[in-house]
């Protein structure tokens, strides 16, 4: 096949502050960035990280303008003494800073709005630079500036990450997708794979990974209990990407049958929505050691309360005896973490949710609580319908928020099983 | 006062995966290594994502050392094709692999004890680059690989977040202390205020921050509800960096007296379970809008079963009536997201998990759902307890996550508002 390498359009980030060097605050922006900018067709090639030092983002900036076409900055444009990405930027393009009414109106607007009063503070936030366009943010005070330079594009958004989402969705992208003419297309295709471990997978598709085209990359991405598989296409032609892409799944779903449980990269709890709204059942939580988390992933979801009813957070004995019905012989007997408390669990919250079909999850998260028979990482989950109950134990980590997240992922995916087989 | 600027360890971070810059995973390792490293007293400076690509790793290895005494990498090592970080840093260093019969029989341990089987891809795992140091991975299979040049230090971890924590803490972290001999003492100091809006809080500040010596910053971290207050001192005396943050502390203590909540740079979640034990009293949750998310922050917190007795998360409006005892009248008369409603489910929350205090939220997260009374934001939050129950109204964002971050945000600043002035 004949093949070249084609100019894309990269793209890079650059995130500012302190507190993400320091770990203060996890960088959420850039990944929410990198997903949208890929559905566009941009590509995004380096993701960078500075403080709020005048050197360090100027030889960041510097280096990323180089390199790429688009240049993506968040942080640093607050009111306050310790941002300093506006006046960074007035010195790498040599220009000074002048009063936006435009910007004034806006930062006016809000603040009558919450019913709070401007300050000098809040007032300089119309100051910009004279060498940027501005871009109105009407869900926050600071202003976004976009810079030119050599056909490359630098834009500066606000750190706060519901002002950055509005400012990408309603002005970013659709403005570098006018800027840009793009030359190249780029295609994901990720299936849900289970029953295998990564390397396994990777024997198994050995002859398959060689025969690919070389304008096609396949990427393991393990998770609890699965591995997505990742098909990328880099082509001019995006019809040549679709058909290639289409070519390429159809064998895999060849070799690899009824491992794959999806072929949309979903997160888990939009899967499970999706099925309950189609088949017009609801669900309710039944949660000891994932205290909450399936509860809040399945509602993290618009419009889940169409097929959510509820949960019980049962962390102590007592609730799960008071609230959800588990026999307190069973829970001196066997203990909270048991095949029979979690399949109580479950069908208690069947009735006390009055539900179609519920999770359940008792174990140990750790780091204390283990013991010789049942050590840190043991955890019973079961799944109740109105057809019986299945339940089945695990053994994770030894890290606590790697057991709440491994158990309510394995919690949703054994739920999933049940109702794509029909069984509800 | 007389100051030098010091020359100190700078550290970067390299994360390597494309899953990493088309945002499908978030990168959460950097802030941990983050935190972890400055609290060592290594400054970490720069941050750089770059995919699997090995133009890309080996320009960002590059320039890294060239402005970094260490630099650190996580990922791109595991068994499969599309990790090339091995390859790559024997091309960086020029030299071959060899084969480790140490890290060999550490990888078999790990298969024996999982009850899984070897395969050649997880063979290959124990071949290591001739020029690196091997650090054994006793938390997974793929090895640490240490190398020095020119007196810096550059170590490929796995992105696997529980080995990298687990070879951070016990291996890298004490091998860095023990090469590089650190000049430069840095140290924070993170108070809580409420009341003040950021660009309130900073001219309320002025004349403090004009008055700071010059080796002291000051940066404000903005929070649902508060702002994160954050001293930080850069120099060569440590005795000199606890004085001048003392004095600095107890100057804001002086002028910004009640509205310093904590001094204690610690979750929320952390404060509220220290406020109970200290009291010896229980907790439970009655979560609509906030779907689980906050027992889920409270049970993230190990131990937190001797003070959380559980949850409820009364989704719909049947488990608010038939599980918390919400009157049905009420639901229908004043709506779920009203202050009578929102009152009755913390009130019933404290007697059907027999608890002394208890959380409840009701709102709207959105992005539907709104009317032009109640519009999307609009959040109800109450605190019950045995002296009765507080309650109030929130206007928070249109972005439905955002909303349910700042509503469990809030509900746990009321309940820690509870519990710090004596009302339990």
């Amino acid at each position: 096949m004949f093949f070249l390498y084609l100019r894309t359009m990269n793209t890079e980030i650059i995130t500012i502050g302190d507190e993400l060097l320091i770990g203060q605050v996890i960088d959420t922006n850039s990944a929410w960035m990198g997903e949208a900018l890929e559905r566009e067709g941009f590509k995004v090639s380096r993701k960078t990280a500075v403080g709020d030092v005048e050197e360090d983002m100027l030889d960041a900036i510097d280096s990323a303008l180089k390199r790429a076409d688009i240049v993506l900055l968040t942080g640093g444009i607050g009111p306050t003494k310790d941002d300093i990405t506006r006046s960074t930027l007035c010195h790498y393009f040599d220009c000074g800073l002048h009063f936006s009414d435009e910007v004034y109106e806006n930062v006016e607007r809000i603040f009558y709005n919450s019913g709070r009063g401007m300050n000098e503070l809040t007032r300089n936030q119309a100051l910009v630079p004279d060498a940027c366009t501005v871009i109105q943010n009407r869900a926050g005070t600071a202003p976004c500036t976009w810079f030119e330079r050599d056909g490359k594009v630098l834009v500066s958004m606000p750190g706060v990450p519901h002002e950055m989402k509005w400012l990408m969705t309603n002005e970013i992208i659709p403005r570098l997708k006018q800027h840009f003419c793009r030359d190249l297309f780029i295609l994901h295709k990720t299936m849900w794979v289970t029953g295998f471990g990564e390397s396994a997978l990777a024997i198994e598709l050995t002859d398959f990974e060689n025969e690919l085209p070389s304008f096609i990359r396949l990427a393991y991405l393990p998770q609890p209990g699965l591995v997505r598989l990742r098909l990328t296409a880099n082509t001019q032609n995006e019809e040549e990407a679709w058909k290639a892409i289409a070519l390429q799944q159809e064998k895999l779903r060849q070799i690899l049958g009824n491992h794959i449980i999806t072929e949309e990269d979903k997160p888990i709890e939009v899967l499970i929505g999706e099925a309950l709204l189609a088949k017009g059942l609801t669900m309710g939580t039944a949660e000891s050691c994932t205290g909450g988390h399936i509860a809040s992933m399945i509602t993290s979801i618009p419009g889940s309360s169409r097929y959510f009813k509820g949960g019980v957070v049962s962390y102590s004995n007592d609730v799960k005896s008071d609230v959800l019905g588990v026999s307190t012989e069973d829970l001196e007997k066997h203990g909270a973490v048991s095949q029979p408390v979690v399949e109580q669990m479950a069908k208690g919250a069947l009735r006390v949710l009055d539900c179609d079909c519920a999770v359940a999850t008792s174990g140990i998260a750790g780091p204390d609580g283990g013991t010789k028979e049942k050590p840190v990482g043991t955890v019973w989950i079961a799944v109740a319908t109105g057809k019986g109950v299945v339940s089945e134990c695990y053994h994770f980590t030894t890290v606590r928020d790697t057991n709440v997240l491994r158990a309510s992922s394995m919690a949703l995916l054994m739920l999933l099983d049940q109702l794509h087989h029909n069984r509800l």
